[in-house]
């Protein structure tokens, strides 16, 4: 055993995972953490007389859960979107707008003029926030380069994070996004000469976790998808999808052929997708955060998943377009009060099911050989994190095991 | 002048008032303190050289807006309703939660068990939050006493939550909330008996700035709300009302014939209703979180607000039932994305008008005589304060002039 070594005690483990209560709840809890691993959780009574040496830290009686996931991020992009915000609430159509420089072309264009330095300072006070409500894993996707130099720079500047913040970055290549201006009407040029490229280059770099596409009529045709996602196959890379979130064009469905660790969005998914996912353990992540700014009104098929087993995730989404929403813990608020999941179902969607999304299996849940992150909450029922809206309750943050 | 006195400078003042540019823009202004009052404000250059001895802060080109101003809450509370809010995810009917214990009524129970100590203890870290966000004054309502020894504890702690925090406080008196379970189906004796009583014996201890009411189907009619009313007149106390907020009858109306500074919530409010409002200069306070806590549809009438010139405040309605929303940067973003507000129209309303639904003329806005309460914010355009969500960018706040 090391130095910092520890026991974790005077407190009540909400697992998602060591116990058939609600949210896996282990009451009076002892957690024991080994070189930033945890070694042990149970209840303190059955604390194993082998560890009793380790220095015991209490906790005060509060709730534990696992550090939080946010297992789909745009985080990483230059410029904000608040003067178009603004341009469409004093009733500027989508055209003025376009006129303006509004729209996606606006992100790309402040992405590709900023530097790895500067995309890196914007990037860190949304990330810091993050922290501040118990995130200890994240996922950043590229996708507003859409060429090749701007695309690795933003996957540089997400692994950057991961050395600059106690956090771990889970990289997303997404040169799927959307088809940048230089390419208008030439779709499959785009895909073939641009994007495919740039996702080898990438992963000779060693920048990507998983591959990414925007699957919908206004972005790519699933004939589109298919061809990166074969390119990822090649390259041994796990693909997963933003599907259904406008219309059903069959995008979960093809994510499910590929074994995609998950489809996104997902609003006007079927049952005939639903059971697709559920076969390939496809995880569906939930993104109310874009449902909520767009104002949509189609929810996302909740019912037919709990149907089927398809494990829920929920995440921010934060882009600055279409959810500049910054809080984790507000989109747990939002999948409860728009699409009426449980708050337990929340808290997993944002802890042990967004690991499933990212094929994590080291970090999500309380159990013995995850990482030692933790959130320790000033509240008194788990529920309270999904219950308050835009208020932090965490106490303390425990990354790797140190705080 | 005092050794606090004080120019800042490298700032854009966002004044709401000192200038015809959207927000009352003022570029490289200067806003000098004087005993924590604003003495002056305008653009640098203009400043008068009388001043130039003075110390200058400099804010780093920031923009700087009026501290921000939550015109309604009932942040004094007992109790959460967070397994209230899981049961009913889970699928229990009205009447299971009423069995358990649920509603209104839990917190009613657990606000008149608390001691004041206690009330204090649970509402400081929501006041605190709220601070965090440049929030300078704030509203608090009684009514979850509902008995005359609960109403004033209430209001004693509200009124010293102004004593240990640097916050202005306005009471308001909510009495007429709703009836005790011990008077059910007797509305009448309640307002008689306990209801008006208590007013008088809070009145008489100074702890009423201001006599609120819920006249809705399911609380109080107009007619036991004008009884209310009759008091707080004869008592000289400004009065406001929650109103149409799930239906019409005519509680806008009878706010205004009563002058009242507010009516809020007025989901429901009809043209004759607003013009009752214009004609009396009562401030409509619009409050989204309970909208969207109770998945409502019906949007506040804004086009009638704007069309008859009736000022709306924006605020977040904290409470543990309908609205358990504790940020004010997230009411400015929903009052645009759910009621199609503009920034500026939701900025103003959480400064300038809030101000006006309190009866207070000085705060609101950064102009002369007004206190130096201000709010500095790393952003480059105010409307980014609506525009992210679930994000606080503050980068300083000034109370009477100090930080
Ligand atoms: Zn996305
Ligand atoms: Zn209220």
């Amino acid at each position: 055993m090391t130095i910092t070594d520890k026991i974790f005690v005077d407190l009540n483990a909400a697992t998602m995972g060591g116990s058939n209560l609600p949210y896996g709840m282990v009451e009076d809890a002892a957690i024991v953490v080994r070189d930033g691993v945890i070694d042990w959780v149970g209840p303190r009574i059955d604390l194993p007389d082998t560890y009793k040496a380790l220095t015991t830290n209490s906790l005060g009686g509060r709730i534990v859960t696992p550090g939080l996931i946010d297992c789909h991020t745009h985080i990483v992009h230059g410029g904000d979107r608040a003067v178009e915000f603004e341009m469409r609430l004093n009733g500027a159509s989508y055209e003025e707008v376009a006129r303006a420089g509004g729209g996606i072309v606006s992100t790309v264009k402040a992405t590709r003029s900023a530097t790895e330095a500067e995309l890196l300072a914007v990037a860190l006070p949304r990330i810091d926030a993050l922290i501040a409500e118990g995130v200890t894993s994240i996922e950043i996707k590229s996708g507003y380069g859409l060429d090749t130099q701007t695309e690795l720079r933003m996957l540089r500047v997400a692994r950057s994070i991961g050395a600059r913040r106690p956090i771990r970055v889970k990289t997303t290549f997404l040169g799927a996004h959307a088809t940048p201006a230089e390419y208008a009407g030439k779709d499959d040029t785009y895909i073939n000469d641009v994007c495919i490229p740039a996702l080898r280059a990438a992963h000779a770099e060693g920048l990507v976790d998983a591959v990414d596409g925007f699957c919908e009529g206004i972005a790519f045709q699933p004939e589109q998808i298919a061809r990166v996602f074969d390119v990822a196959q090649e390259l041994g890379l796990p693909v997963k999808l933003h599907a259904e979130q406008l219309s059903n064009i069959g995008g979960a469905k093809l994510a499910a052929q590929y074994g995609a660790l998950s489809a996104d969005h997902i609003e006007y998914l079927d049952e005939e997708g639903v059971i697709a996912m559920a076969q390939a353990g496809t995880v569906a992540v939930i993104l109310p955060g874009a449902f909520y700014t767009l104002r949509e009104t189609q929810a996302p098929p909740i019912d037919l998943l709990r149907k089927h087993g398809v494990p829920m995730a929920l995440a921010t989404d934060i882009n600055p377009g279409s959810s500049p929403l910054n809080s984790l813990l507000l989109t747990l608020n939002m999948g409860c009060t728009l699409f009426r999941m449980t708050p337990e179902e929340a808290l997993r969607g944002a802890t042990q099911h967004a690991a499933h999304a990212l094929g994590v299996t080291d970090a999500g849940s309380i159990a013995k050989g995850m990482y030692a992150d933790l959130a320790v909450w000033d509240i008194k029922h788990p529920a309270e994190l999904a219950y308050r809206i835009g208020f932090n309750p965490l106490y303390m943050r425990i990354f790797g095991g140190t705080s």
